[in-house]
């Protein structure tokens, strides 16, 4: 019988083996422009990372780092790597914080305008109040120059209100955030400094609407540690107006967060074994933790899903990367980035040769381009690139990028590319409970995944 | 008395003449980056042509040309004109077609899976069905060519099923909805060749969701006008799913549209004057009628507001065009593009010189470029304005463009232009109910704005 049975299984391992050799030496054969094309059909008529990312949104809202919710993100992704058909999947501990919102509420109470609960949420890291929270008068600040000025008999026992408005002036959208999250991150150390009791901080975005937008702030060594909330920027424009004509009104601040002793969570990582330099790093990363009011599909979960998409059209259509491609779920870039602290730590104590490394956390709307953190030759190079992807009309390769995860590889000569998505929109979602599933639109996702996993391919196969 | 008067009004006056020489001189002497940077600033500060947007669509929703709702958006924009500050505004008789949605439902009972009513919406122009309705068994075809070979024996008595999905793998949208398009227009007629007693059309949209789109169909002559309708995607996806397991599975169809006796419009214009060649023009469009089952907001409420926009511009900066440019809110280019054609009618009758046009009306989403429709040195002279967008990240000056309200002009020898925005949520909204004034970002309308505006200003400057 064995005998018998030898000779068929032997002719199909032959036509097995030539199937192989055909399939491979048809890709090889193929120009790098064939393969970007297939990456995009693939990319374009897969339904998967859109899946993912509704499963993240739906089901693990909120996963701040060291939530419940957030190991069951660590989980599913995780999976999806192993779906994605990673070489290797594993979970690497990351130290963080453990912060927890409270019971929020804020009542502005004017015997002119009348009474009105504000939409208010608890920045991170922030202590809270008591149970009973703080009544105070409000004082409105544009800037810290102003708050300087108007000193300590203005500001001490009353609660802060920074009001400077996002510059709708400035056209890339991330500027126009940058030019007014100081408030935000030093706002309640600064007032402190002039006896404030609390502060209350206008929504970092242009948009007017009903949200408001948390995120982190930072308390300074030897400052008192005072309460520090967003409101919506309706609310701020209402507040405002209020104080107009009652500059007396009270604020009743209630937000009970607090800070619980650190834990330790994990990045999530997969990756593909290098062809021909197995022991040189690719990182393509997002990171996995959201704000706990979000479900945090722009920020970032649909970085993660494009991480893991890579992944797994490289394996479907039979692209060897040279180097090894890792795609990383960062933890906790919201509230300390400790994820992009440890991964670069490791990678630095076990002596990597990591030769690049691509962030995707400005959102995941229609992709521009990519923004490199390179000069001279090197960047003529890389920009060269950019004929690749005039096809797809993804034309901007221009000097700058990176992100807050893959910083810490720079100390390692890492070269640094950042995602760039059009941006309009981003700063609507961002950090609120607006950052919704339903905000991506999925051929937007896709072809930011088909545009990654392309630069990353042509980056390995050409050396750059 | 009047002695005493009259020197401090002197005064003011010689004052006031200074202060105007001053002011044109300062304008004079504004490099053209200066004047762009000013238009963006305008644009991105002010909440006009936002406004503007809102009414049009939550107050003149489904202004299909012919319609009371039309004549309530036609008199709203010459308004909005008059208050921009244009020299002229006036309205420019226009012949349409009258056509009317009538009762609409559409029922598949399989003696399989069950009963279940259809998301449907007639085409436009489409005729009608009795009040009762046709019941007839459903044949899906994907193209003309499958409808040859299945023939008269297969199609006779039945209702078509065109079934041909979106080709996702293309990048640009509109080429998508081109691949597909055939069938919503020349559908009913290609089947009534082969017996069919009516068609129900696949959406031409990328998106699986459940509004139907339409959008206006044509009759061959002398073949039978036989009652068109579109359905929804995933209704489609139901249908083709059912008619697998249940081929004799049966449609109810009821669609009492009906076309009514052409009627009359009018095209809203409004201009400001030419400085120094007031007989040349240029004219910015975008159509004001709308189909009569959406707001019309980026189909093209967005693309009027955008041209009315850049009249209100130039009058608040001062910016003297030295040719006539006018903005144009076209009639009825969803039915038969009559206002397009009116316009190019009139203009060269009088003789006039259209030194170039430019239309909106690929959505409001955030602004890529221009296309043009021009060769060699002139193609090179306009594409080296990029220069003066990079600021904005507006890159893409490309081959192509204009649009069907201009290209009548092509007769006169104009300069055809076409505004390219981000393409990829467009058919999402496209001839449907999703086509609303929430879809619209307020910044990416307003750089759209200052986009056009800064683009005809150069096109004057530089005699392009």
């Amino acid at each position: 019988m064995p005998g018998l049975m030898s000779k068929p299984w032997k002719v199909q391992k032959i036509i097995f083996g030539f199937f192989i050799i055909l399939l491979s030496f048809s890709l090889k054969a193929q120009e790098p422009e064939e393969i970007i094309s297939s990456v995009f059909d693939e990319a374009l008529t897969d339904f998967t990372a859109y899946n993912h990312l509704e499963y993240i949104c739906k089901n693990t809202k909120g996963r701040l780092a060291g939530s419940e919710a957030s190991l069951k993100a660590i989980e599913y992704t995780r999976q999806a790597l192993i779906k994605a058909g990673a070489d290797s999947v594993w979970l690497q501990k990351v130290p963080v914080p453990s912060w927890e919102r409270g019971v929020e509420k804020c009542t502005v109470t004017s015997s002119i305008s009348g009474k009105k609960n504000l939409a208010i949420t608890a920045l991170g890291l922030s202590t809270g109040t008591t149970n009973k929270g703080i009544i105070s008068k409000v004082v409105e600040i544009d800037n810290f120059d102003e708050l300087e000025s108007s000193g300590w008999k203005n500001i001490e026992g009353k609660i802060v209100f920074f009001n400077r408005p996002v510059d709708n002036k400035l056209i890339n959208s991330f500027s126009g955030y940058g030019g007014a999250v100081d408030q935000r991150i030093n706002g309640a150390s600064e007032a402190a400094k002039y006896g404030a009791v609390a502060v209350i901080v206008r929504s970092a975005t242009q948009s007017l609407d009903d949200f408001p937008h948390t995120g982190v702030m930072h308390y300074e060594d030897g400052v008192d540690k005072i309460p520090a909330v967003a409101v919506s920027t309706n609310d701020a424009e209402l507040l405002s107006r209020w104080l107009k004509t009652d500059p007396d009104l009270k604020l009743h601040l209630v937000s009970t967060c607090k800070n619980n002793p650190d834990s330790w969570s994990y990045n999530v990582i997969g990756e593909i074994y290098g062809n021909t330099k197995p022991d040189e790093y690719i990182t393509v990363g997002g990171h996995l933790d959201a704000w706990d009011i979000a479900e945090g599909a722009h920020d970032d979960a649909g970085g993660c899903v494009q991480a893991i998409e890579m992944i797994r059209i490289y394996k479907k259509l039979g692209i060897k990367p040279k180097r090894t491609v890792r795609a990383v779920m960062f933890m906790n870039e919201e509230m300390s980035s400790t994820g992009g602290k440890t991964y670069a730590e490791e990678a630095k104590m076990k002596g990597e040769i990591h030769y690049a490394a691509l962030e995707s956390d400005r959102g995941v709307m229609s992709p521009r381009g990519f923004g490199f953190d390179a000069e001279g030759q090197k960047l003529e190079k890389l920009q060269a690139l950019a004929s690749y992807f005039r096809p797809y009309n993804i034309r901007d390769f221009d000097r700058g990028g990176g992100g807050s995860d893959i910083s810490p590889l720079k100390a390692l000569g890492t070269l640094q590319i950042g995602f760039m998505p059009e941006t309009q929109r981003y700063f609507l979602y961002h950090h609120s409970a607006n950052d919704t599933f339903e905000q991506v639109n999925i051929r937007e996702l896709q072809l930011g995944s088909a545009a990654i996993a392309s630069l990353i391919y042509l980056i390995d196969l050409f050396d750059l």
